[in-house]
């Protein structure tokens, strides 16, 4: 490992694989290559920011500054095992596993953009949380220096404290995008338009990310409005009845 | 009841008293008065809009184009019964009152803004959608048009699909305020700014609101990574705990 990053691989064919080199690219970065096990997406991510694709760990390059490992929790493991030798920083961009997962590399670290990607859509990166751990203040210094590249926002954070993060981040991100699923279920089985919801929905965030969520709680659950509750209830389906229950009783066990 | 609305009396003195009488003032609607028990409130809500502060029923005027009932719904029937005989239109601002609530006036309607309201925060009134629904055609026109005046985005909507409405906003406003209520109480517990999760809560909404939120869902629990569930299960508190897992289930249910 020496000094400044300037050759990056990459390893993996996802959506953060994808949006983490593309951001990186347009900051001035080179992306020597892009590493994979699908032909399709590799070769048409590699193109796209001129990086060559490989197909294999074994084929990989040894050269590069830094390797970015964006794949699956699950998958990782197995890809640390199999990849070779390298003196270069090994990170991953993983919410919930340990930095020591790389223990097997002399330098590694953690680089983990808290956000949700999805394929064909943009998403200014310089908005974008960045959390950094690594097993030397040197690696640590030197990785931090390419997040800063990318965004104004940028945390040393510890392996339990982004576990910590990504756990909150199931409840403001995963559980709220399911609440709108089902929003949306009830909209669509009674033939509503469900943009009448939309600027509640946009007003709900912009007031939850303005003061303390819990200072903002409204509706029926924090009024203790019994009668529009069993109303409520009456009208949803049994499954959805559980999930009104259990979180107007949690709102109520909250605000008491 | 005659043509088109010039003078309006609000009774209540909640947010949704508040925002809407400021919105109909900004667009030349004369607030004639502000009905209220709370003699500050009243008195102060009156002042901003130039209208005059009316403490009871009995000392309302007779002579108003629309009347405008927002106040909580358990509050309503007494409201309406002690009102006195009115030949200007009368409406309530519920989500989940039905329309027939105020049927002893000769015309009566509801306009509902849809939207959460908090005191101190304003709102764009015209992003707000408001359903409309009427006892006669021309009530329905005469409160449309104040609509208009207020916003681009208004519905003609009847009780039925209110309440579907607004059972649906629940679960996109209340209970998704209470999903960043408990991320925050995550993050608090372990000294970790909730600011470091704003981008991902913002992303998420948007995300929701450009595509069907079912389409846009990632996570654990869709893409059913059993380790990261039980890893999470085991950092959350009882209560967080049966949360999560109901939703994960659910989540799982929606999309197999």
């Amino acid at each position: 490992m020496a000094g400044k990053i300037e050759n990056i691989t990459i390893i993996g064919s996802g959506n953060v694989a994808w949006h983490l080199s593309r951001a990186l690219y347009n900051e001035g970065f080179q992306i020597v290559e892009f590493v994979g096990r699908d032909t399709e997406k590799t070769s048409a991510y590699a193109a796209r920011v001129f990086a060559m694709p490989v197909l294999g760990l074994e084929n990989m390059s040894k050269e590069s500054d830094l390797y970015i490992i964006a794949i699956s929790d699950d998958a990782l493991p197995e890809i640390v095992a199999k990849m070779p030798e390298v003196e270069g920083i090994v990170v991953h961009t993983s919410g919930s596993a340990p930095l020591n997962i790389l223990s097997r590399f002399n330098h590694y670290g953690v680089f983990y953009p808290l956000q949700t990607f999805s394929e064909g859509r943009t998403v200014e990166f310089e908005e974008i949380p960045v959390l950094i751990e690594a097993n030397t203040p040197a690696a640590e210094d030197a990785i931090m220096d390419v997040a800063r590249e990318l965004t104004l926002k940028t945390y040393r954070i510890s392996t339990e404290e982004r576990e910590k993060l990504h756990v909150a981040a199931v409840f403001v991100c995963n559980f709220v995008n399911h609440m709108f699923t089902i929003g949306h279920q009830i909209c669509a089985s009674h033939q509503l338009p469900f943009d009448i919801l939309h600027p509640l929905m946009l007003e709900t965030v912009r007031k939850a990310t303005s003061a303390s969520p819990a200072s903002v709680q409204t509706g029926p659950a924090i009024r203790n409005d019994q009668k529009t509750i069993a109303k409520h209830l009456s009208q949803l389906e049994d499954d959805q009845k559980e999930i009104y229950q259990l979180l107007t009783r949690h709102i109520q066990q909250t605000h008491r």
